[in-house]
């Protein structure tokens, strides 16, 4: 049995929050959150503490905070037995190196209060600095996942500056879609086979592979003729400047 | 039954073909082609051409052309009986406006040759100069499809813009993507469950809503780790301009 204590209640702390307080194996004995108002409805299910002073001893402490808040609330804490190690993408492991035991459990996936996520296909990033903490961690990672892989701080800020491509930054492009859809007073509903269907296609092809459209074939007409049809000066810019990245990521890849 | 006559063996004309000879109330008599080289292992199905001046008497002549070529063949072709019907977003019916009976039949869908695609959930715009003329490419759309809509020229135009920002664009980020995947050697695949993830949640809710990230937060250190972590010119450029494109855009809903 591996005893966690969770710190956080944003999205990321409340969905590890209800994964493992389902998972067999792990036993969550406090979660702490700067504020209680938050996570007072689970006061039956788990110790809950604001106090940073008053953490029970556990295997592993969670830092499932704002990027910002993770330096900080590592120097606050005391020694601690257990290993503490923080959920962030684009924070290294070093922010945490006043603790002996120390290391990173990043579950890449976007995550929303209200949305169940099924942690078994999430890949789960593990960092750690010793040989025993990373088997500790990963025993904690397959008690809710089986897609679990070990990810230096480097590669880690990589990939979490990639999530932001393919999701983030995607999502805005459906947001783009969304509103010429409704400026044009058709339902955005029509565009989502699309969308559906650009996913799905590169679960069997690579996206270089799937890439279509009249930026990589260079179609100035259809390229002026969209461009004439966009008024908003901003989606006109993105416009220009995805065309151009398209091309130049071509040309670059023909070399 | 309906006859048609299918112009073209691209992506959507192949793809009319197949689901087409498959459909119940609808007989293909004739499939032209400029070259006979691409369709000629269907020579046994169904009668080929690659004479503009051959073409059979039919109910609908789908024009599954190139945008360029769309103006050139209609010109070329005598004068017809039935409905001549382009397939494309972004070339307005007008091109067509030599010939009594012209349409749209626009599948709003991305095409590859090798990958099946379903039809019955394709969003299928049709367009006509007149009701009858609606009444039978609405026929038509309805042997093989479930999600029609009734968009003019403008619309189609605008939707076609749409399309290209939700699928050309976000296929283009998902290479990004995979392009830093490569240069941190980490594996693509670690990607693929929140891409998945980003399409899906938009089923859903709102992209408005589905909106995170250090863009939408104006999460300035993460930004600039982000920056810092990208070497390739051309994917700086693009982080900054849809950054800056999800905050003028955020600003600009609240107003």
């Amino acid at each position: 049995m591996i005893k966690i204590v969770i710190l956080g209640a944003g999205n990321v702390g409340t969905h590890l929050f209800r994964v493992f307080t389902q998972a067999k194996e792990v036993q969550v004995i406090q979660w702490y959150n700067r504020s209680l108002e938050n996570i007072k409805q689970h006061q039956k299910e788990v110790a809950l503490t604001d106090q940073l002073d008053h953490l029970k001893e556990a295997d592993v402490y969670l830092l499932a905070l704002s990027d910002d808040a993770i330096p900080i609330t590592a120097n606050e804490l005391a020694p601690l037995k257990g290993i503490v190690a923080h959920t962030a993408g684009s924070v290294p492991m070093d922010v945490l190196k006043q603790h002996t035991n120390r290391g990173v459990f990043y579950p890449l996936q976007t995550f929303s209060k209200n949305r169940a996520v099924d942690f078994k296909s999430i890949p789960i990033c593990i960092e750690a600095n010793n040989d025993q903490n990373k088997e500790t961690l990963t025993k904690l990672a397959h008690t809710i996942g089986e897609n679990i892989h070990y990810i230096n701080s480097t590669q880690r800020m990589g990939l979490h500056t990639a999530a932001v491509y393919v999701n983030n930054f995607t999502n805005h492009l459906y947001q783009v879609g969304a509103q010429i859809c409704e400026e044009q007073e058709v339902p955005f509903d029509l565009l989502r086979p699309l969308i559906a269907e650009t996913a799905v296609k590169i679960e069997s092809i690579t996206p270089k592979e799937a890439q279509t459209g009249p930026a990589l074939r260079n179609d100035k007409t259809t390229l002026q003729k969209h461009m004439d049809q966009l008024s908003n000066p901003v989606f006109k810019n993105l416009y220009l400047t995805l065309t151009e990245s398209i091309q130049k990521n071509d040309e670059y890849s023909k070399l």
